[in-house]
């Protein structure tokens, strides 16, 4: 075992789109822990879209600045433990960061279950973006059988899993997304009925032709023109969930929201969704997901790439939109 | 009994703010009742900032163009029947327009009970504007004791009743208004704590001051810069109530939205307000509404103005924001 660690650092604020040279990787000497503490090495790190909002410093869990260690959730296993709660070679969730180690206290650690299927999907499907599709859907949209739900972004780590609860709960799902590829996979593996590749369509043409009825609820994790584009297609009583803004997270400025009116004239109803106030929750989610998961119900759509030097690549290609699922970077893996 | 009737017309399109030249009073003569119908001749008409949207084009209820009847709610009496359903002196609700005399069919016609304390009110804080302003609070936004509710348009039909209410559920309540006339009515009599005046305050930093914990049900009925001010304010698990569009009513244009992160940020609901919804809860609303009326506890904010041909001048004060409360035409009465 070596006696060092690996982190990756923001080296510079991107312009625009992130370039991997806005990351830099850096060898340190592995922390010698406390009394109280847990030395963890990273097994898989999700990589996020709200990530490049942290270094904008417009997220509201804080921001990254140049020289800060890039922040994000891992699945770990404890190297070494001080602490009675945790003993090596426990896997655990945390937030470990774009690093082969960690070092933390026993509170922020969460116990992966024993039966746990598969590490990763608890940085995916039955992590925070199946709980983030979950609590949007089954807490706060609630869609009925019957009703139209469209979800741009429809591949990622949340439209994946929205995409396939929403199916189950009998709806007419339509997904956008940015190639005929992520289309295919949304159709054949996630239970779309139909998805738009929005870069060679007329989005709101196609909207009409998919859509006949309005659309009944719309998860938006894109924000931008398309969140007016569909905000102007809104069935009576339509729910729009506010969960991200992949067309900002690039941009110095911040896109205006719809013009009011067109909420009004749908009696909508709009809900902000931030992901961290459904934790209490994560256990029901997680009960109902993976039952789902173990009788073949619940298709995970993962883009793993080996070994965190990739980091960065993985990130600028999520920030192009050019990943195929989930983004996850399986450290501990050699490429 | 003269056998001629007047009514106001949409003369031409008004260019922003309406003019009198816009509309044109017309005589003819008064109607010959079918079997079915009744006559009735109006006694008071309601005028409301969405008969401005109404003329653009843009109003859910449908266009007024040039050469139509200016339409409206109206207290109407029965001058002839030949409904066995009303008598002659019968008070009834309707959409009886800026007219003198209406013609319709009993199923257009509510009758007024007859312990109403003044037929005014029916159309104000006893009326559409009342339920609007209960069905947003009541219905939807439900403020708590201690929350802090944030109402533009502070003493006009709707704002007044809001304000009222949301003081009754124990919340402190910031009204803004465009004059220290305003002002002063909201804070004497209509139970807000405090209100700003928007033409000499710096909004932002008056909402600052008077909303220290943020805002925690903005009932929005101005929409434009003061909808984005609020936004940036809103407390954690705020709720907005988008009810109307004054700033753009006479605007050629509609105004963008809030960054649709302001609302993430804050964990808020929005929801489109839209009173034609919450009709079969006029009942309900009623009941409560005149018991705190008759116990004294509903103070009503009028604006009155005498004579049918008075409506033009009222209608372009309202529209300038410079009404003083719900403005209503007695329209049997002379000037």
């Amino acid at each position: 075992m070596s006696n060092m660690m690996r982190r990756i650092e923001l080296a510079r604020l991107p312009a625009g789109i992130p370039v991997d040279e806005d990351f830099q990787l850096r060898g340190l000497p592995l922390p010698v822990i406390t009394e109280g503490q847990v030395l963890c090495t990273t097994q898989y790190l999700s990589l996020d879209p709200y990530m490049r909002s942290q270094i904008s410093g417009r997220h509201l869990s804080g921001e990254i600045g140049v020289g800060d260690t890039m922040r994000g959730e891992t699945i770990s296993q404890v190297l070494s433990s001080r602490d009675p709660g945790f003993a090596v070679g426990d896997l655990v969730r945390c937030f470990g960061g774009w690093c082969s180690h960690s070092v933390h206290r026993a509170s922020e650690l969460t116990l992966l279950p024993g039966d746990f299927p598969k590490p990763s999907l608890a940085l995916s499907t039955l992590g925070m973006p199946g709980l983030t599709a979950w609590a949007g859907l089954h807490c706060l949209a609630k869609p009925k059988a019957g009703e139209t739900v469209v979800i741009p972004a429809a591949t990622g780590g949340v439209g994946s899993v929205a995409g396939q609860l929403a199916r189950r709960a009998g709806c007419r799902v339509i997904g956008i997304a940015g190639s005929d590829d992520k289309c295919r996979t949304a159709v054949s593996e996630l239970g779309y009925h139909h998805c738009i590749n929005r870069r060679d369509s007329d989005l709101a043409a196609a909207l009409d032709t998919h859509c006949p009825s309005g659309i009944d609820v719309y998860f938006d994790l894109v924000g931008g023109d398309m969140l007016n584009i569909a905000s102007e297609r809104l069935a009576q009583g339509a729910r729009v969930l506010l969960c991200g803004l992949m067309a900002d997270y690039n941009s110095e400025s911040r896109s205006a929201g719809p013009p009011p009116g067109l909420w009004i004239r749908a009696r909508a109803t709009i809900f902000g969704l931030v992901v961290y106030d459904f934790e209490s929750r994560r256990e029901e989610f997680l009960r109902e997901a993976l039952t789902l998961y173990s009788q073949g119900a619940l298709h995970s759509n993962e883009d793993i790439s080996l070994g965190l030097e990739t980091a960065p690549a993985a990130f600028c290609r999520l920030m192009r939109g050019e990943n195929t699922g989930k983004v996850i970077i399986a450290v501990a893996e050699e490429r």
